[in-house]
Order: structure tokens, then sequence, then C-alpha cells
């Protein structure tokens, strides 16, 4: 028998002492509860991803007197550690190192470094040496140890570490979070568990980390890929578990599982936890957002009153002349439900001193987009100078079509620390928005806000549709096109269809110098607007 | 004897036809001149770096067929032509064609793919099989080829290929300047030349993309590493060279080669070119900017003229009641001066509303910070106001120095799409003022401006050195820290300048967040804000 347990922490990155001490924290917890191997994530000691921190030497040193501090205080228990190992200037190594009894007995380096999507790990790390496979012991069980995309590669060292006799596979990960991820890791994680016929026992980074939300959902499969143990997804967890010699003997203890979320549900908790992780590790305490009367801030408003509490909230309403009283009014009722704190501040005045000197300065032939645009940056100059004051967290509340068509204004809506949303289709913002109601169980967001028709209400009468497609046409190309990198050929068929994506297409390629400029949010999709794509601004290429 | 010609283009990022017809252009000026071999840098078809153009199938497959449609074209020359080989979803190859009568006689695939710095290449390509070595044949002289990074690895394709036979060795790049590259690369080509014994082709793209610039500087090289032949540095250009089977023979005939720019002014050109090509490659015509009388705003004005002409260039005072008579002056006098159009826009009566109503929501216990800021939000609404109302680009006029340590105004003076003094530190910012007027033969920028003690003119009697280091002092700290990498101890020794620099490097720290809002600028130095420079904006790590 061996008890195991599965540290699957928070840490945040650069924070060398705080992740130290919580690593040290979880291994008297451990020890406490009598466990004889516990498994910390990949690069726990760092948090991840470290990116160009891995450029600086004394970091890569910090992180192993860091290491080194631990490691004196490992008695009676083995701890399996992720960290930078190497020598700055040659070759560093994303690692982990295996504790016992206050000396580092083996360093396993990485051997599949991801490199696309979110992963830049060849510019900064050398591939481990593939030759040797070292199994080490635990109580009677032999072990091995790889980390995250080492077994997610088809010739990862999982293959042999189990031709070489271990019966259990720890593998450390920090694997991102997207919509569906939690699932298709199980599918992979059982496939290797079955084909190799060892015990798996993974443990995943959780928390959040600028744009990236890692979900944790750690677990531990028998060698028939079944579930012997979990985490929970989304929270840290120290998972304990008593592994049999042969856990097949003993069909009966097997357990569902921590309950995983899935569909709208799961988007909705990777946004609390990310929006939660990126204000408290960049010291904010309280966030403001302008209240339209939108969904889109509605539903950004419920997210962070859910992520950081209804007395760390602000909205704040900046009605206009173009401000219909059901917006206004919405906007208020909102901030009732949510109990948050509410300003109202008409920007009617400064807009017309604005536009006044418009005449001067450009003259009646004004373009209407100068005088729409400059209600939106007033806007956003109002929330900055509050942010200035009290150093609140501006959010800002842009959904991933917006932002994919540029239809937002740069400094305007576009101005603020952080999008929770920006990854969120507006098909999904209205899904999400319908599932804060059904578990608030009470219309949290007024079924008005729902039901109106979308508006940027900056000049009379508009709608998001006098400038775009309807969401359900526009949505299905943005995906295509974004995530899918479909070509106008492959999305529509028929001219009228072809045009409309070609529009569309043309819209989002124009819009890449805007996205440059807008603020981190939340990646909920396998493709975001962030590390995991790259296009240039000048680029004449549409297709 | 060989003609051989360096086509030493410009090409677009993606604008696959027009790189097409440049080069279909450049191959018909080469034959009309004898020429029997053309030389096209790397990837010259598709623009360089493609960046996430490269996941999309079906711009792969759209660049072989823009290949396709040259080789029909291609009669009594041979022409090596950069360009994306290889089956989309599989393995595609950073490649070299040789075309010849209308067929592609050979592919290269480069074998050394660059990683770090603002290099992604193992994100999208597959390293080319290192086994076999090609030696072809023009002329009387047998040749290679071989990609950029191919020719700076230390165990590169060229010493088997110069093995196999090849007297001439030709080297496609896009090679990013930076200050001081073209003599780096010139001495590395020399050894490779001496070293090989062979004579070596280079050919370097030129033009700006975004944030890099390729400043061309082509260049043969004889078995001795002397040069034949060179490339203007920043422009197009065809060089065409009558190549001896053996050079050797010839010595009479070497050329001093092209004028190569050094120092500041280097910067200079590095600058218009990236200016102009940002410009003009983005479909815009003019540029606005805020003239405030400051010397970062004139050098901008003065490059953007030497750019775009001066009747491009929109320069717009727009002064509060803390702007002295002296700047006011001033901003209008280099207005002249450059004889660019000059609009003043008073702040004042926008900036009293906002207080005024900053004074009923906040109060008067207003930090400072919240009226200066302001003031550089109104400047950007103005300016982008103009933009939206007559297409002109604006530019925005921060330093190094300032980006650096956040000594600047988010959506404010950083509100603009184009940051041409991104990456000078303030002191450079003097120097290529000084240059400027220098080459001018008179005082374009007046002596007034780079006379006066830096002021953001936020408050009254506000200088820098208030808020900051002096700038002899913080720009050295800025360079080790940023570019250097350094940890604190080894940038400065003695508690004072100690404390001084880990100021300083909070202040970096901090303004991550600002940082990655910014504009686009041109980078100049090893290590700009830009892609070459990778940090997380949630980090604790401070050294």
């Amino acid at each position: 028998m061996l008890r195991i347990a599965l540290a699957q922490i928070d840490p945040t990155v650069g924070d060398l002492t705080g992740n130290r001490d919580k690593i040290e924290k979880y291994i008297a917890k451990a020890r406490a509860r009598g466990v004889a191997l516990i498994v910390f994530p990949e690069l726990a000691l760092t948090g991840y991803p470290p990116e160009d921190l891995l450029l600086k030497g004394h970091f890569i040193e910090d992180n192993k007197k860091a290491l080194d501090s631990i490691v004196q205080r490992v008695k009676g228990i083995t701890a399996v550690i992720g960290f930078v190992d190497g020598v700055p200037g040659k070759a560093i190594f994303n690692a982990a190192a295996v504790i016992r009894d206050g000396k580092t007995v083996y360093v396993y380096h990485k051997r599949a470094l991801p490199n696309y999507s979110v992963f830049d790990e060849k510019r900064y790390f050398t591939p481990g040496a593939g030759e040797k496979v070292r199994i080490l012991k635990s109580g009677d069980i032999p072990f091995a140890v790889n980390i995250c995309e080492d077994i997610w590669d088809e010739n990862g060292p999982y293959k042999a570490q189990a031709r070489a006799g271990a019966k259990l596979i720890l593998n450390l990960s920090a694997s991102p979070f997207n919509a569906g991820k939690v699932g298709e890791r199980l599918k992979l994680l059982r496939e290797r568990a079955v084909s190799t016929g060892s015990c798996i026992a993974y443990v995943n980074i959780v928390g959040g980390q600028d744009e990236l939300v890692f979900d944790g959902a750690s677990v531990i499969l028998d060698q028939r890929g079944r579930i012997l143990a979990s985490g929970k997804q989304f929270e840290e967890d120290l998972v304990v578990h008593d592994l049999d010699n042969d856990p097949l003997k003993r069909l009966k203890r097997y357990v569902p599982g921590h309950k995983t979320y899935s569909g709208k549900e799961e988007v909705y908790r990777a946004l609390i936890l990310g929006t939660r992780d990126y204000v408290r590790k960049n010291g904010f305490k309280k966030v403001v957002l302008g209240l339209s009367g939108g969904i889109d801030s509605a539903l950004t408003a419920a997210i962070a009153e859910e992520a950081l509490g209804k007395e760390n909230v602000i909205g704040v309403s900046m009605p206009s002349g173009y401000t219909s009283k059901g917006t206004k009014n919405d906007a208020y009722e909102l901030a009732c439900n949510l109990g948050i704190k509410f300003y109202e501040i008409p920007i009617e005045k400064l807009f017309r001193e604005y536009t006044g000197m418009f005449a001067k300065v450009i003259g009646a032939k004004r373009v209407n987009i100068v005088d729409q645009n400059i209600q939106a940056r007033i806007r956003g100059n109002i929330l900055m100078a509050l942010s200035n004051q009290y150093g609140w967290l501006v959010l800002t509340t842009g959904n991933k079509s917006e932002v994919a068509v540029g239809y937002c204004t740069l400094y305007g809506d576009m101005a603020g620390g952080f999008g929770i949303i920006k990854d969120l289709f507006k098909t999904m913002v209205y899904e999400v928005s319908e599932l804060v109601n059904e578990l608030a169980g009470k219309d949290i967001i007024p079924v008005s806000i729902i039901k109106r028709p979308p508006t940027a209400e900056l000049k009379h009468g508009q709608r998001d549709t006098d400038s775009l497609p309807p969401y359900d046409i526009l949505d299905p190309v943005l995906k295509a096109y974004i995530e899918d990198d479909k070509s106008i050929s492959r999305i529509a068929s028929g001219k009228d269809s072809r045009n409309t994506a070609r529009k569309i297409i043309n819209m989002v390629d124009r819009s890449e110098y805007k996205r440059r400029q807008g603020p981190p949010g939340i990646r909920i999709t396998p493709k975001a607007f962030g590390k995991d794509r790259r296009l240039p601004i000048t680029n004449l290429y549409r297709n």
C-alpha cells in the first residue's frame, strides 16, 4: 500500500518565496496525514509559464536556492516538485526533483517541449536526453516521473518507463484550460493507462495566470483507466489516496471522482477563477466597470461579483443623450440585484464640449464615427480617473465577437486592465448570462437586458445589426476563421454567404491593430486573441 | 564568369500577388542585364515573418501557386526564391526554390530554425533533413544554397556544402536590424568565407514589418572574405556582379562596397524606413501627432517628415494652462521649420469640464495623477478624433526610457498606432535630434527644445526629474536590466545606487500592463519591448 497525495496548488509566477512556502505547507499537511509520496505540478516553484523570466540567470539560481531550502526540510516523505534545472546560458530544463530525507535523489528533465498555441517552451528549454529510464520506488511500488507534454506525445517516455517496470507513472502538468479540455485530457490519460498497464497519477496546476486558466482536476487512474481519486476543478486541492500494490484487486473502492463541469457552467467557473486570480495576484482589491444596461457589462459585473464579493465591485452608469430610459434603469437594477456599489455620472456635458470643439476644428461634415467614439472615450477617461484615484482595476466588457470585428472603440470601451468575457462569442455571453440567473434561482441579470436587441447606444436607434450580421450568422463564421483557420471557400458556399464571410474576415483582419492594444482577458476557447494567435498587423492576406 | 544578381527586395507580408509581381519584375530587369543567376531573400514570396498565416493551409497553397506562376515564366536565367514548401498539417519548410527554364530544379529546406528573441520558427517549420548536400552549377561555378540562420549556426550546412565542392554559397536571409548588426553580420560572413574557402552571396530582405526593420546591405564576399559587391542599406537594390571562376585571380576589381551607416545615423535611417513602410503597407497616407514643444515629439515629427514628406505630416499643439509660452512657441517653430501642417487646439475648457466633474464625483482630495492623466487623455481623444475623421495614422511620441518605467499615460500620450522612437532611450533621442540638425545644416529642431530640461507639463513647474532619476543615470540601469538581463547586484554596487536600481526595476516591472497596451514601434536595440521581450504581467519577481 502506498499513500500518495496530489498537491494541486495555485502558485504565482515569479513568487519564489511564496510558492516555496506554499509547497512546504502542503508537504507538512500531507505528512500529518501519513502520506508517503506527494507530487506537485509542473514548475510549481516558479509558477507557469514564467516566460522570459527564464532568460534571467539569477532567476534560475534563485529558483534552485528555493528548492534547496525545501529539500533540507523534507523528512519522512518523498516529494516530487517541478522546478527549473540546469545552467543558465548553457542549457536549462523544465524539471522535476524527487526529494527524500533531505536529499534530491533524482531529477527528471522534460523531453517533449510544446512550442505551439500558447506554448513557447523551445524558446527556453533544452529537451531532456531520452536514453535512460529511471525507476524509483515508494513503498513497494515502482514509479517513474514525466512532465505534461511527455504524456501527450505519442512517442513519450511513458512507454519506456512502463516497459522498464513502472507500475505508477507520475505526470506533473500545467495544462491550460479551454472549454472541453478536461474530457479530452481524461480520454488521453485513460488511453495511456490502458496501453502502458500502469497507474497514472496526474497532477495539474490550478489558477489564473494572465490570460490562462489552469483548472486542476488532477486524477489518479488505475491500469484500466478507471478513476481512483480526483481533485476539484478550479480550486486548490490535496488529493490523498491509498494505492494498492495491485489496484485491480480491489475493484470496489473506485470513486466516481470529483464533479467536473461542462458546457456553459465550465466556462462560468473558469471566468470566476481567472478573474479572482488576476485581481488578487496583481495586488488589486476592487474593480470598477461601466454598466451600460447591456448584456456584456451585466455578465462581466455578475462574474466579478461572484469572484470578488459585492463589496469589491463598483458599477458606473455613464448615460448620454442616446441612452434610453430602459437601459439606464436596467443598469441600476442590475447593480441592486448584485448588491454592488453604483455611481451614475452623466457624460452629456462633456460630450457637448467635445462636439462643440469638433464643430470648430473639423466642421459640420463630421463622419458619424467621430461623435460615436468620443462618447466611449469619455467613459474610458472617467473609469480611468476612478482607477487612478482609488486604485481600482478597470474591467472591460468586450466580447469575442466585438473584439474580432473591431466593433469597439480603442481607448474607449477597450480602456481597462482586464477583459473577463474577451474570449466569449456573443452567443456564449447569452448562454452564460442565463446560467447566472439559473444558478441564482432568480433574475440577477434582468430579463429586459437579455431580451433587448444589442445596441451600442452611440446614436439614436442604433443596433449592432446596422453594422454587423446577426450574431447567429457572425459567430460561426468567426469561429471557423479564427479558431479553425478555414478559408472563405470552406467557411461559406453560395455567393451571398461568401460575400458575408468575406466582409467579416476583412473586418477581423483590419482590426488586428486594435486587438494589439486591447487588455488581456481569459482564454476559454482553443484559440483566443492572445499568445495563441500571432498575426502581423501589416498583412495583406485576406482569406 | 558568372553574372550574378542579388535581388534585395522589400516584400509585404501576406501580399502574395504583389510580391510575385515584384519578383517577376526583378527577374526581368536582371535578365535584361544579362544576369545568369538571381537570388532573392528568405521567404521573399510571403514576406517575413508571416507568423500565424503559416497555420493556414490555404495560405501555404496560395504561396505555392504564386511560385508556380513565377516558375512558368522563368526562361534564360536561374532564379533562387524563398517560399514556404511542404504539406500543411504535416510538415512545412522555410524553403528556397532553384528555378530554371520553367522548372523547379531543386528545393532547399532551412535546417537551423531560430526560436529566440523575435523568432518563432519552431512554432511553424520542420527543419530540413541534414543528410544530403546538393551542389548545383551556374556557368562553370558550383554553388549551394542555404537560408539565414543556417550560416550563423556553428554546425550549419555551409561546411558540408563547401566540402562537397561548392565554390559559391548562396545565403537567403531575413535578418532583423538592430544598431550595429551590419558589422556583426559582415564579421560572421567573412569568417564563413575564409573558413569554407568559398565565395558567399548573401542576400538580405529590406523594409519594415510591424516592429522589425530589415536593412538589406546584401553582400558578395570572395573566399578571403573581401567584398566584391554590395547592396544599399535601408533601400531596395539589385546588385549585379560578374563573378570570376576564381575571384582571387582578379584582386584589382574589389570595390569598397556601398556605404553602410553606423551609430546614430544608422538608427536614424532605420527609423525612416520603418516608419515609411508601416504607414505605406498599412494603407495610410498621412500621419498626425501631438507637438508638445518637447524633444520626443520634435524628433518624431522630423523623422515622419523625412519618411513621408511634409505634406503628409500634421502636427497638433494642444496647450493647457500648464503649457509654457516657450514650449508652445517651440512647437510652432518646429512645424514651420519642417513645413508641416499645424493645428493649435487648446484643451483648457475641456480640462476644466473634467476637473469640475471630478470635483463632484471624487471631491477635493484628488490625487495629483487624476488631473495630470486627464490632460494627456483629452489630447489622445482629439488626435483619435482627427484620425477617425481623416484616416490619419496617429503617431505616439514615447521613448524607451518613458515606456520602460511607465512615465506615460495609458490611453493618453500612449494613444496611437505607431511609436517611432519607442526603442530609443532618452539619451539616444538627444543624439539623433542633434544629427537631424547636423544633416540639415540648420536647426530644424529648435535649440531651445534640445536645451530645455525635460518636462511633461501636466502641472506647474513639473520636471521629469521630480519622478525619475536623471536620464544619464536611468538609461544605463534600464539597458542593463532590460537588454542585458542583469540582476540588481550586478547592475549597481553600493547601497544608494542599489536602492536607485531597485526603484527603477520596480517601476519597469509594474508597468508591464501599460506596455502590453502600447502601440508597436520600431526595434532598434537587440531587445525592444516587442516579441523579443515576453514577460508576464502577473509576476512577483523583482530582480
